[in-house]
């Protein structure tokens, strides 16, 4: 898989017409992984990352974790845990390095691993803004709205929590977002870890609407959560719950420190990817002595702050200085890996685009397996943007196309067509043309190609203003997906009887 | 030059503070090339073009260039010149791999080669535009204010025709620009081919004012011109001219066929391709007749055009993958080359940045030697937009800052920094931050990183909005460079003379 030659999946070297045969659904890393480290960086940055488990710990708040490290012979003193090089290389050598990711829809699966190039919205943001309705809490509407907007997409691979059901009281609200992600949407599910409670509550709503048995459920992925750590290094509870009751189920728990350079982490690209190597090993260690070959993911979302403000800032080049060096420590311990977009912006305009799409080459430089806040994250998570995600999805898109090659049959090249137009000519009515014209280019989503005088009378609107029809239309026209058909039946007596019995609080 | 491992020019190995230490005056690749052809499929494509050269023909208006190509062995018929391999691959064999251009500042000089990484701004733009003054045509006055902006970034390395000074009567506009250039810049200069007479006024006035024996002009390079084929297969008189003059003073021609795919090219990427080959092979092979050693420079500016209305799209899948396999063939020929990035927007909107960003990470991954209109240029290259400049001068400062890879020294990494913070501490305060902080990450020039509620008391301003005080800012504080004193009166008497004269109108 690391062949520096282009991989060339569903490549079609037969002379067949229309040469351009995109599939967003499944896609892989057009590019050879890049590399801002030499080897034996790499190997510095590792063993430190080692060092700093064994000998300055990881502080771990929830007392199960810290007896599941106990009982593998690490050192447990209070809150601390001092993990040794032998548990985390143990680990890595259980941890699957690849993962098949189930759906609603058996086309809209992944293989998690090396090579895959997945993509997500962005995720977690507490305010959702589109240019008619204003800047506002995110509520049950907005979640929705924001799944027919991600189930619409097909270069969209997996659901997340584009911002939150505010609305729904916290106890009930996995309810909420369950109910809602079956019935919009047939890609992967996204589950908060938030304490058990809710994590089994999840569970067995993804049984029941997907009709699973127990058994089923066990040997698959149904669904995932974000593990993020407290950088530096601690674990708090929801947390450390999520790692062991995911490793437990056989459901995949996707590592994220979140090492901000000069804050919660040290001001060097060296450094920040150090403390977040170690936060991840910590993690994966507790997911592996939990289930040996329980899925779980390498990630990470460092980046840096504005040194004078403190506001963390995406998309720049320590950004994507990290990125790259979190593929290099991802392919050195041989995991899949999940790297982020984002933007800092507190508008679509500009600096927002070249923000995420910057931060979206940087993960392709990467090789990461799935790029999270990948479309429509502003104000660095604050903020999910509909007309920003509008926009970023003709970059997804954009990049997706490059996932196929172009071929160079003799057909493709066309010495015939050359022949056949004149010094000075033009080929718009040659057969070769005629044969291709349909498909032969991708068809942009909002990007406006007319010239300034046609631009000017329709309006000389900016994409972000015409991104508006464009998710209204989309919004218009949703139909739930086969999947969903039956699903709110299958969980309605379910949720109405842990309603009444109080929810599920979450951990604290 | 070919090592998967990025190139580190300006690495600093030692333990020293700061680590960031950027010149984006001189910058070399940081990623590998990557492809979209099999080596096979390459050697399709240029054993194609080949073909094209020797049984299809080019039609060649200059009977100079028809002289030149027929005393060398080439079978001419009319205005149809029918051009052997052998004389391309000899071409190829004297063609330099590398140039070395000479600017009116030392430190301004560049070695155009592979592995180098230059970047300039749009160029032949017959508009410009900007928040305050709004669209209009270009002028001297725009062109000066456009060389202003160019000379006050590092990361513009050459100048171009940004935009016309409409306002001068063309057989005069030519001594109006080099005047500009020499006053305002001390960077690479650039020529119009548009007849021997201007540019042997313009190959005097470089000598006037760099202060330049004959012998001294001869020996570097110190200007270049863009030749444009009029695609397909066909030389004008101006450009054919323009490369036998060029040669023959051992200047250099960038050769950029615009092949669009589907309207002046094939449809498909391996055919529009093929057509730029052979295009460029032919003049190439031009300027090798002319003189042996001359120093030319491979090129293509391919993208497609949208099927609907027949406009030019830029930053496109297309666009990208053309990119890529002109940089396969420029390495198959081992000559360094140009691209270009560019948007189809007729506002700087995301659609505008993300056009230009795309592009110019297309080049990066096709390892182009320059990429020209990598700034500011709007509407397909009709309007050189000041807001644009700014917010794409912040894409290439990016892209610049990742031509220096990090280190992992121990310092780097951190240790005692990270043994000193506490779990759920920050880095603030640590001696490894205090150290490091004032220029440990790249300062944004338009970005905002400010929060919502600042932003928003602020104004609310875009990032196109913003640019507007910056480019107003940098003009006013605009001040000439060391070279340009005294060259206004150097070239004086000449170009008073030469109106006098009655100029040099342009070639037909």
């Amino acid at each position: 898989m690391r062949e520096n030659r282009p991989r060339r999946k569903g490549r079609n070297t037969a002379a067949r017409i229309p040469s351009r045969q995109p599939d967003y659904r499944h896609l892989c890393h057009p590019f050879s992984p890049q590399s801002v480290f030499s080897e034996d960086e790499v190997h510095s940055l590792h063993d430190t990352a080692l060092r700093v488990l064994q000998e300055l710990g990881m502080k771990i708040l929830l007392p199960e974790a810290r007896d599941i490290f106990a009982a593998a012979g690490a050192r447990v003193d209070g809150e601390m845990v001092y993990i040794g090089s032998d548990i985390v290389k143990a680990a890595l050598q259980s941890a699957p390095s690849s993962i098949r990711l189930r759906a609603g829809n058996p086309d809209r699966d992944q293989t998690y691993e090396e090579g895959t190039l997945l993509f997500m919205a962005g995720a977690g943001c507490p305010n959702v803004t589109d240019r008619e309705r204003g800047r506002r809490p995110g509520s049950r509407e907005a979640f929705r709205e924001s799944l027919k907007l991600c189930q619409s997409f097909d270069v969209i691979h997996m659901l997340g929590p584009n911002t939150e059901p505010q609305d729904v009281p916290i106890q009930n609200r996995h309810y909420a977002m369950m109910e809602d992600q079956f019935a919009l949407s047939d890609k992967l599910v996204f589950i908060y870890s938030r304490g058990s409670a809710q994590v089994h509550d999840c569970f067995e709503m993804i049984q029941l609407a997907r009709d699973l048995t127990a058994e089923a459920f066990d040997q698959d992925v149904w669904c995932y959560t974000i593990i993020n750590t407290n950088s530096p290094r601690m674990l708090d509870k929801p947390m450390a719950q999520g790692i062991i009751d995911f490793a437990r189920a056989g459901q995949m728990s996707i590592i994220t420190p979140f090492c901000l350079a000069g804050a919660m982490a040290p001001i060097t690209v060296a450094g920040a990817l150090t403390l977040q190597h170690a936060e991840a090993l910590a993690s994966i260690a507790l997911a592996q002595l939990t289930r040996k070959g329980a899925p779980v993911s390498y990630g990470g979302f460092s980046s840096n702050v504005d040194m004078k403000s403190g506001a963390p800032a995406f998309g720049t080049p320590e950004h994507m200085k990290m990125q790259i060096g979190a593929g290099q420590l991802a392919r050195h311990i041989g995991l899949p890996w999940r790297s982020a977009s984002g933007s800092a912006s507190n508008t679509p305009d500009m600096q927002s685009a070249n923000e995420t799409t910057m931060a979206l080459w940087g993960g392709l430089m990467a090789n990461a397996t799935v790029l999270i806040h990948a479309a429509g994250w502003l104000e660095g998570g604050l903020t999910f943007g509909y007309e920003k995600f509008i926009n970023d999805v003709e970059a997804l898109q954009t990049l997706a196309e490059m996932c196929v090659m172009p071929t160079a049959t003799e057909a493709e090249i066309g010495y015939e067509a050359l022949k056949d137009v004149e010094p000075g000519g033009h080929f718009f009515a040659t057969r070769h043309t005629m044969d291709r014209y349909e498909d032969a280019f991708y068809a942009p989503l909002v990007a406006d190609l007319s010239n300034f005088g046609t631009w000017e009378a329709a309006g000389a609107q900016r994409s972000d203003q015409r991104a508006t029809a464009i998710w209204k239309q989309v919004l218009n026209d949703f139909k739930p997906p086969a999947s969903a058909a039956g699903t709110k039946e299958r969980l309605a007596s379910f949720i109405e009887r842990r309603i009444v019995e109080g929810g599920a609080p979450p951990l604290d």
